[in-house]
């Protein structure tokens, strides 16, 4: 099982208009790539993604959508290149492979969009588990670390800071330091990544929170509901949406995450601001 | 053919936390909800939109996606809606519904995911027309009228200045005045928003120039492309993928647009610098 190694970032002949006039320069241009994941050899979805961590990115597709229940159950991957993109071949369970079949047979001759495989308005909001519901108010979710969390973000996004434009994923332990941040074009594919590095790891999201440089849609709040993440914090918006199902789901949402500054949606009691 | 009267944004009560203590107030969300374009009583795609203009937002993907070769195969829409979100109910010529029904049987038994209906690595980059290839250096892309229209823009996404959390999409003249404007929670839809609309209203994207919030995503080019749009602006950054269909299409792009500076990336011979 090896990770391909593919360059995230392309450099262009580009012409900078400032003062007036241009400028002509080099820059650095994020990648983006088609990624086939491939389950058992039936291809299901393609994505755009930058292609690095592929491997982690199916594993956590396939964690975050409920393709597998646990990442025992996520066997082994491969990366194979061609001139049209990358196909991550993965190797999953026969009972997750059996429902992942059911599913497709009930959408045979149709296809879906937008969402991941979905077609029909009653496939989108697919019930999330109710174990964040059970728990008590932790983890702790302190003021002093989303500001220390937000403040080394920036410092960890290397392919944002050449491109411009990435979005970035990072898990932080509770007091708020950046325990594994992943970087790619789409914002969920960076969640993705992130969930499925973290599994690889053997990393549980019992402690800590997930902070994310975008905004707060609901299909984010679903895929880390669906892993267990209890606490989020995001830079931008949320949703109502988002925070109708992060309120269900029990968890913490925070956004406009900002400095000193921050929004709370949902699930305050377990925000510590003794600090 | 009655357009959906939905509320685009949600009055929720938040906690801002700002000089080390709680603000209890209220504030308004930008609502997300289901989208179900169904085209001659087959459900094709689902999104998660901002619930307005949804006879244009289907009309504009219909052309954007290829769907339909022109506005005239898009007979009619209504708008269904259920707790579950929106079905846009569409009528399209039955050629056009021919075609996407030997696309759709191509896949049967499979499903899409993240790029509309598209399951394997050869169906991502769809051909473009090579209609913009064959065009004169106009329509002028003048650096005037890119600094009129970002100064503009601002003022003209109420939704976006309500909640925070809205993406547009733009038509703007030669001069850089705003003809259009369309916002949407996701970047693509405001886009195919904008596309339906000025399709209904007749009007051609001949003259002028196509500004986003956004990045500039492949996805973005290629919608563009599809209906004939020669110059993009974009605010934030392009991927690579995007700078090299946009060449190849014959696009003008533009994008960390900002102010009275931007960066130029393809077919520069369009912009005209002395004003």
């Amino acid at each position: 099982m090896t990770e391909i190694q593919a360059s995230c970032t392309h450099t262009a002949a580009i012409a900078r208009w400032r003062d007036g006039h241009w400028e002509h320069e080099t820059d650095e241009l994020a990648v983006e790539t088609p990624v086939a994941l491939v389950f058992n050899g039936v291809s299901h979805a393609v994505m755009l993604a930058t292609p690095n961590h592929l491997i982690d990115f199916a594993r956590g597709f396939a964690l975050s959508e409920g393709i597998v229940p646990t990442a025992a159950e996520f066997y082994s991957a491969m990366v194979a290149s061609s001139p049209q993109g990358h196909a991550v071949h993965c190797t999953i369970s026969d009972s997750a492979f059996a429902q992942l079949g059911d599913r497709r047979r009930n959408m045979a001759g149709r296809t879906g969009c937008g969402l991941c495989g979905v077609e029909t308005l009653d496939q989108v909001l697919r019930p999330l588990s109710n174990t964040l519901q059970a728990g008590a108010d932790t983890p702790w979710l302190a003021v002093s670390a989303i500001r220390s969390a937000l403040s080394q973000l920036a410092h960890h996004q290397p392919l944002n800071g050449i491109t411009g434009g990435m979005h970035a994923a990072a898990w932080c332990d509770p007091r708020g330091d950046l325990a594994l941040v992943c970087e790619d074009v789409g914002r969920h594919n960076a969640l993705d990544k992130l969930i499925g590095r973290m599994a690889a790891c053997r990393n549980t999201f019992d402690d800590g929170f997930l902070l994310i440089s975008s905004r707060a849609s609901v299909e984010m709040i679903q895929k880390a509901a669906t892993v267990g993440i209890r606490n989020l914090v995001a830079i931008s918006a949320p949703t109502a949406l988002a925070v109708a199902t992060a309120e269900k789901a029990g968890m913490t949402l925070i956004a406009f995450a900002r400095g000193d500054r921050f929004v709370g949606y949902t699930h305050l009691e377990r925000i510590l601001t003794d600090d």
